[in-house]
């Protein structure tokens, strides 16, 4: 019986794998190789201590040795040299890598004479399956963003109304902007062990672009979309959630918007079950959308309506498997995805409302369990 | 004569070349393709009109109909088959990528009939030689990078000492731990435009392991290693600077030690010019270390003294080419490049300082400018 050996070669700062596999953080590239059933780590003079203490890697490695042996073989690369020699080294010629392995490592390899394949799937489809302990972290990493949504809630609270419809700072009474707010937001995450990354706080036209971190004014009676995705510190999993404001009085128009995406967002979580398809449950959304006769479609040269997915995954990575979109991927108890409609037109806002659940047999399990509450008076 | 098209297809958020070529912080993976001289973005309906307003392409496109074009063409993929797609459309059979593409994109690419190839060297070699408005970036990054360091400082001056050696915190009279002065450095950045990342202020035997964060307790009389590198939210640039304190008074051994990484930094930092060469450097501060009886070794099983490169390269990454190190860069006029040798020894403690500084014709221009002291009394 032949065995699969598998390679990875990248960061765990960035690489979600590289984490699962290792359990430390490296914030450049090292390698891990998956050799008769164990892990085992490469690491530099600088990080071959710290990943003897913290790693859970089975075996660790001074990849000093490994590049020396590579320079005898006369193989002259980076990191995939101490990798070729090490797997030399261990009678092996051939490798699964992931879909994303950098293409020039994997060139250099196979002239050594390796067989280098990206393997079928993902390095660790249990990733898409959370442990208990994975639903703690992705729980506490929630409970925080639930906590600094209520600090936004509270700076705007606690905000004034210009006679320019501007919002004024609760302390400074200087026009309040995006900035203001994110950086209560952030500030809160900082001291509470969670890295922000990009929170949007965008109001009025700035919220109709959904990746838009907002840079502008606050302006009253209009909604304000706010989106918090924090990572743990410690142990790397994300938090995320999106609430969507009105400091004031919202207009007929943007309750109806508001309205219509939270019953978007009902019929989400209501399907979100073991065995249900993300196509089905965004489908039904988007035509409950329409229904109410919010269409997407191109306005004034724009996108508009609803034009991204229900929902992602939620683990290491903030994005990954499964979605809730016109993919059509399948919920299975264990999986941690966001709901997370949304509503955007040019001339009159945007609304997104997302929370994070965990799928169960019969139904989901609500992470965010914050309410949806529109106006800020 | 054939030109050579250039394909990326990455996330710009952390990527990048991705955000060099488009000016644009983006979460997810996209497109982009260099094509008779001009630069092409390919976009999600959830991107395409931030893209328009905010990137510097020259060419941005909705990515749907791409996608159903290689539908058309049974080429069954992701972003790599829209690529395929549009390459197809304008002729082109033959693409170039960066070095880490991703492997399995690059495999189906060619089963469609596509010949890729990683590009020889970087895709923007010009990178590494940074432009007046890179270099005010990068100023503007060490600015409210010393900024936050004097924040640390003051906390520190103003935290007492317990009778177990323990520092206590100014406000709430508490054992004082990494993550204070963790969070009042990060609190800070993020309310002044900077995105921090794993923060280190490390003490004791922790300082002692170069990456290490710092968990424990903050304990007077020994070294307190603080390294910041935050990132500028708006333009992506990065600061990096590292100093080591010591509250109350260092011990004879510790204060040689110090003064030693010092003058090795002094060295390092007068051989700074166009045209040195990174290796030469490296070794003049490794030779200097011996001859003042620091060696680098095991030392009880763990590695001791000077295991990490004299520096590198900062811009868009924090750590990008040239390499101060036993990698032979050369180093050019308009490199922006730390100079941070440090020393590390179990039961002694470890102290390293770094500044940024840009290569000049005659020597070099520090962009950190800021006292090296030692004691906090």
């Amino acid at each position: 019986m032949t065995q699969t050996v598998k390679l990875m070669i990248a960061a765990s700062e960035y690489d979600a794998d590289m984490l699962y596999a290792t359990g430390l953080f490296v914030p450049d590239a090292f390698v891990v190789i998956h050799l008769n059933g164990q892990w085992h780590g490469l690491f530099s003079p600088l990080e071959v201590d710290r990943a003897r203490k913290d790693s859970s890697l089975a075996h660790v490695h001074l990849d000093t040795p490994w590049h020396e042996k590579a320079g005898r073989l006369g193989w002259d690369g980076g990191l995939e040299a101490a990798a070729a020699a090490f797997l030399h080294e261990h009678g092996v010629r051939s490798v699964c890598v992931p879909e994303h392995f950098p293409l020039m490592r994997a060139e250099r390899m196979r002239a050594w004479g390796f067989e280098v394949a990206p393997c079928s799937g993902a390095i660790f489809p249990e990733r898409a399956v959370k442990s208990e302990y994975e639903i703690g972290q992705l729980r506490k990493a929630e409970r925080v963003t639930r906590r600094a949504m209520r600090t936004a809630e509270r700076f705007l609270a606690a905000s004034s109304i210009g006679d320019d419809g501007i919002l004024r700072h609760p302390e400074t009474g200087e026009k309040m902007k995006s900035g203001h707010v994110r950086s209560a937001i952030e500030s809160f995450l900082i001291t509470h062990g969670a890295i922000p990354s990009h929170t949007i706080v965008a109001c009025g036209r700035e919220a109709t672009d959904p990746h838009q971190i907002g840079q502008g004014y606050l302006r009253a009676h209009q909604p304000i979309i706010i989106d918090i995705f924090p990572r743990l510190l410690a142990s790397g999993y994300w938090g995320d959630m999106t609430r969507t404001y009105v400091k004031g009085k919202a207009s007929r128009d943007v309750r109806k918007l508001y309205l219509t995406v939270r019953q978007g967002q009902d019929i989400g979580l209501s399907m979100v079950c073991d065995g249900a398809h993300g196509e089905s449950i965004h489908q039904s959304i988007v035509r409950h959308f329409e229904a109410c006769g919010f269409r997407t479609e191109i306005q004034r040269g724009r996108q508009a309506g609803f034009f991204h997915g229900t929902g992602h995954g939620v683990g290491l990575d903030v994005h990954e498997s499964p979605r809730i979109s016109t993919r059509d991927d399948v919920l299975h108890t264990g999986n941690v995805v966001t709901v997370e409609p949304g509503l955007y037109y040019p001339g009159l806002g945007g609304v997104r409302l997302e929370d994070m659940v965990v799928v169960r047999n019969d139904g989901c399990e609500n992470l965010t369990r914050h309410p949806r509450r529109m106006e800020i008076p």
